[in-house]
């Protein structure tokens, strides 16, 4: 047998089986599992899709070359949005670079920060994105990990922040709202970080993927923009949960120059360009994202209406997220994780995420969706089914509620 | 300022500055320098354009999460095409993957291979797929040169090969045919090959991105289907250059299940899916790629015109490729690779790549491209004015023709 990488060969992903095998055995089983707006019905704004098809029809089917990977039309439409939504003002032609996804973004920014071999350290949220954790292992880097706790909203703590750094950190990650907890983070922790950012000269990774869906009241910040920031922040942006664009494959990245400099030479090596015509559709999306608009009411609803069903069970702290459209639901009380996910999945007939794939700190702990299915009546009574499901198991626990 | 990787800073890409400068300059300059079919004019066939298209009317907009990130439709027509085309039988739910184009494919096929920092080495022939030195060095291996001869065809010598392999040899990269000189390998020595790496446990990765473009009388063997090939052979095929769905960014992977088993979960941290409904357009090319045989044509007639023009240039030899869009011009009795690029793209108002982008031994060559323009006219003329460029310089010279 040939060499196989070691690290390689040891990567695991989620296992989806107990999933495949509900849906085959009912296929009412409702998955509210990934973060795809309103999978598996379709969300697909008019104005999106005949960019695209005016792209197909009017030859726009080559090679995307152009600098930074970005159609004239996407990097216009980039450089707009991050002005206006971000507050950051783009040099397209040295800061931006278009990539084929954000979870591509998210690898070759970590890539860039650490060499192989050399136990180059990254620090992760946990809670938090499994890709970073695999990212840093798959290319031979080893993630540390810095816990946030349920008690403080699972803000991070900057002093906790500075205790894991040793001489081989080279970035922090920091994916903001927080998958899966939903956190916004405070602007003055955020300030606390660049300070040890600046103190110790690493690297800020930042994944904003869910940056249109805030709901708490708190101030959201890009962190590129926080004083000093700009030189040492490689943020990752994506359009499949901030505008359903989830199938085109589009994201984007903005860094300092000598960063995007090597990324392009780097992208160029191990992917090349992006979709040109997906681009067009995405560009479209940008230049006008009222369709949005629906969408926040829409998960703004459901937030209220399922931490209302959700967090009323005896044993179970479903708090309201502050973005994102998930929640992070606590039922240490009523068993583990993969209890009561199997058991949700077996009586309930829905299917939800295990807090174990976010990192140790998900044990006892279940990411529910709110952003799937298009029709609200099947989101809501998925909801209600679960929170039967978790009643009986209260019960039979003897768990009783505040009012029990 | 914050750490980058020491390799990723030392990546260097082909510098495109002189083409641009000279469109900018005139923009009726000619660029026969990109493998883009009939770039920069469109190319693309109303069937993959019109499936592409009902795809997003139907809602094929979501995450293609399917086993192998295949899409039902192109896992289908690629199980087809495999088996009629290659005559490989595939078994898709594990021998099978999409990926994001061949240059992400190559990538991982190559990285699975090498643990980084162990200095493993990838054998690469030279002239060579520039993409795959940059790669092995990119990701910490080391890319080791097989040198092929212009007296000999380009064709490899199996004893070449195996003088080069050592303890830390983990995979062989073939192209085929090659790019930059268009050859297509003997079988016998193909079969030499295996017998090589069969004896010395390695891997094989065959780049079949050209294999529908071949000329010669000389039979294509798709690698993996020699005796025992199978076990150790990652075949990565494209859309691009083979149906010119270049901005699609669509790909495929074919290999033993152990290898596809991890590289489905390495592509699930590093890049994710690939786009839907481009997928759906790869899937209509594939049921239906007759529009190529008009190509094949318009290519094979170029190819004889080419090659009559270019090779009865005093000094130059331009010798038929069996295989691809392109020619191989030895130019050395005329001057280096750059003086002779920057004299063409000056006088003649054509670019073409310089033969040192594709390895050491290219010093000398030029890679001129006979994909390019849908207009047979302009590429008719592009060549003439290169040729009167060249007769001058070679008369400058005092370098006299056979019949001179």
């Amino acid at each position: 047998m040939p060499h196989i990488d070691e690290r390689w060969r040891m990567l695991r992903s989620p296992d989806f089986t107990p999933y495949e095998a509900a849906v085959r055995n009912d296929p009412t089983t409702v998955l509210l599992v990934g973060a795809d707006p309103f999978a598996p019905d379709p969300c697909m704004p008019t104005h999106v899709v005949e960019a695209v098809k005016r792209g197909l029809d009017s030859g726009r089917t080559h090679y995307s070359l152009a600098n930074g990977y970005a159609e004239p039309e996407l990097r216009d439409a980039l450089v707009q949005k991050l002005a206006h939504f971000n507050g950051l003002l783009v040099d397209p032609g040295t800061e931006l670079m278009v990539t084929p996804g954000s979870a591509f973004g998210l690898y070759i920014a970590m890539r860039i920060c650490v060499t192989p071999g050399q136990r180059h350290e990254v620090l992760n949220f946990d809670p938090g994105f499994p890709e970073n954790f695999n990212d840093a292992f798959q290319m031979d880097a080893v993630s540390v990990t810095i816990p946030t706790l349920a008690e403080a909203g699972f803000q991070f703590e900057p002093s906790v922040i500075e205790s894991k750094i040793t001489d081989n950190t080279r970035c922090i990650v920091l994916t903001h709202p927080n998958n899966p907890t939903g956190t916004v983070y405070d602007r003055s922790r955020m300030m606390a970080l660049a300070e040890i950012a600046a103190r110790h000269d690493l690297m800020v990774i930042v994944d904003q993927a869910f940056e249109r869906q805030i709901y708490s009241r708190r101030y959201y910040t890009t962190f590129a923009t926080l004083p000093g920031m700009r030189d040492r922040t490689l943020t990752v942006f994506g359009t499949s949960k901030d505008l359903g664009l989830s199938g085109f494959r589009v994201g984007y990245l903005v860094g300092p120059r000598e960063y995007v400099d090597i990324l392009k030479i780097a992208t160029f090596n191990m992917h090349g360009p992006t979709n040109t015509f997906a681009q067009l559709g995405a560009a479209a999306a940008y230049q006008d994202p009222s369709f949005t608009d629906e969408w926040k009411e829409t998960f703004a609803r459901r937030r209220t209406f399922g931490v209302s069903v959700l967090n009323a069970i005896p044993g179970v702290s479903c708090p309201p997220p502050d973005g994102g459209f998930f929640f992070w639901m606590d039922i240490r009380k009523l068993g583990t994780s993969e209890e009561i996910r199997d058991l949700i999945l077996r009586e309930a007939k829905v299917g939800v995420a295990l807090g174990t794939w976010f990192g140790e700190a998900g044990e006892g702990y279940l990411r529910v969706m709110f952003g799937t299915l298009a029709d609200d009546e099947r989101f809501r009574a998925a909801i209600e089914r679960i929170a039967a499901v978790l009643r009986g198991r209260a019960e039979a626990r003897g768990i009783r509620g505040a009012d029990g």
